[in-house]
């Protein structure tokens, strides 16, 4: 199998790097914490309660006529499947880190296209996810909101007039729902200005983090955007206000990247360049400055001083680089030290292959 | 003119990277200093003798029959040049920098392959240099010696049955003679070795210092090492003592970069490989900076793990990318930041072009 075909393969569909204002915006997602009423959450449900929830989401899954938007799915039981197998969903965002822990009793369902994943007993009993190229969160929204509905169909979810839909942590009461905007925010970082961004908006109820779950850092300048609200407001009004408030941050970052590009272009040449060498060229490199430098050069590419590569070598290679896909990439596991190798040779080959 | 012309054409003999352990000696060099008998050293001298000198040097040197080694010479007035043409003999190791300040009744002596030049009233009324590319500090002396000869047989010289020749600095007294070899030392500076061979090497009388005249930094791990006693040994016993510490330094370095290899291969090539990324992708560069890049280049091309650039790169540019060299190749004078602008375009330029 080709380098080629080994990406194609192992791409999701939002690693393609399409979708409306691409060149900042990476992936839009939705999340939806449901949970079936008469069941304990997960955290407090013996384990008879727990296999009871799995399997019964594994035949709402299967019940015929099949739902449209639950066609070409897979029910995984995450304890059928390795740790590495494991570790490569949660590189591709599909599952969260902590359902990768504690496997009992779990699974997760999974589109073929990978654009809409189901969490089965991690905090929550079921956690739909619709995670879309560019910024679409609308329409991330939309599927989302089908696939809640086909199991609200099956299934008697546990929910209050007064409170929406409840949930194992309070903050997810509601709309049980978290919208998520991936960024990549080069010239805001450089600029410094990234603390400034996140204090304005931690005004309007949204955080933003890094890619890998809360209170991990911030790699490759690329950023999290999510409401941190979910009661009192309806799912549309959240997702009208978080994609506004991505709008400006967008024309922001590409504000900045002018302006570095009129006042210091030199120096932005200087650096997209050099880490365009450094990468092309380091017999070892860290997940986290690879990161950077791919950050660098994807910036370059956007702004038109690197030609001959694809955009979309960020989104690809910030999955493929990670322990796991490396790992699975080079048939072996092994330590950090021979990963940070594995890692500088996977993308000096990555990066001869031509746009 | 192409480039490789330009190059060609700057090139001197030293620089073109042959000679006996041309790995890691890249010269050898033979200055000695002389004075005419009766005639104050310049630094006390009337404005009139020091024409007096000039002339006479000028009239000696054109003297019929020219003796065989004052063949293909060019005798330069320095105040009849330009101070970026001074400046270039400087880069070039052909006059030192104090010759090329205060250029009033100097003058500069300069064979067409650049193998020889005789300064007129630096700090002595003659100092006739030669050098050659590698470890060739006898065939140096041998040249520098008939020079010498020729110029006793056609003047009456400053010296003394007791001391020897006399000269302006009481630390050259005797023989006159400074010997220096030109070595790249990356493995024994990277080990943090070269103290301790100063150190050493003080003990045997022998100096180390960088490339550009006392009290200058070493740029790019390149060193001189050179005799400080001139007095109570004889040129052949100098020369000697000077030839079996160079060939036990060499040993040292070449048994470090072994050590290198085995011990820390990947962080050996991850480093000079990163070295050869920046030097072909940034957009700016001091001198610094790449002379420690090209310093790493090299070594990689020495150990075989750079193919493809031929090892006399680090001589070449070491030279061509000084401050008026590059000014002669661009044909303007410009500030530090363009000309570290220059600096990157010209190295890149020329790292295209292969062994």
């Amino acid at each position: 199998m080709s380098l080629r075909d080994i990406i194609g393969k192992t791409l999701s569909e939002w690693m393609k790097g399409t979708g409306p204002e691409s060149d900042i915006v990476l992936s839009s997602r939705i999340r939806l914490a449901r949970n079936l009423a008469l069941v304990p959450f997960p955290a407090t449900a013996q384990d008879s309660q727990k296999r009871h929830v799995v399997d019964l989401i594994d035949s709402v899954v299967k019940q015929e006529p099949v739902s449209p938007v639950l066609q070409n799915v897979d029910f995984v039981r995450l304890a059928e499947i390795s740790p590495l197998e494991r570790q490569l969903l949660v590189e591709k965002h599909l599952i969260s880190p902590q359902h990768a822990h504690e496997v009992r009793h779990k699974a997760v369902i999974l589109r073929d296209d990978e654009a809409v994943s189901i969490m089965v007993n991690e905090e929550d009993h079921l956690r739909h996810q619709t995670l879309f190229p560019g910024l679409q969160l609308q329409e991330a929204w939309k599927l989302c909101s089908k696939i809640d509905d086909a199991f609200a169909e099956r299934l008697e979810l546990a929910s209050s007039v007064r409170w929406g839909f409840l949930t194992a942590c309070p903050t997810n009461v509601g709309t049980g729902m978290r919208a998520s905007i991936m960024m990549h925010l080069p010239a805001l970082s450089m600029k410094d200005q990234m603390k400034r961004v996140a204090t304005a908006l931690s005004k309007f109820g949204v955080t933003v983090r890094g890619i890998y779950g809360e209170g991990t850092d911030v790699l490759g300048n690329v950023y999290q955007i999510s409401n941190q609200v979910t009661l009192g407001q309806s799912e549309e009004e959240i997702i009208e206000h978080l994609v506004q408030l991505t709008r400006q941050i967008l024309e922001q970052e590409r504000n900045t990247r002018e302006q570095i590009r009129s006042r210091n272009r030199i120096q932005l040449e200087d650096r997209i360049f050099r880490s365009y060498g450094v990468l092309t060229n380091a017999r070892t490199l860290s997940t986290h400055e690879a990161m950077q430098l791919l950050s660098d050069v994807r910036m370059g590419i956007d702004m038109g001083l690197v030609k001959g590569l694809e955009p979309r070598i960020l989104q690809e290679l910030m999955v493929m680089i990670r322990p796991a896909h490396l790992q699975k990439l080079m048939g072996s596991e092994v330590d950090a030290p021979q990963r940070d190798i594995w890692r500088a040779t996977f993308i000096r080959e990555r990066m001869k292959l031509v746009a």
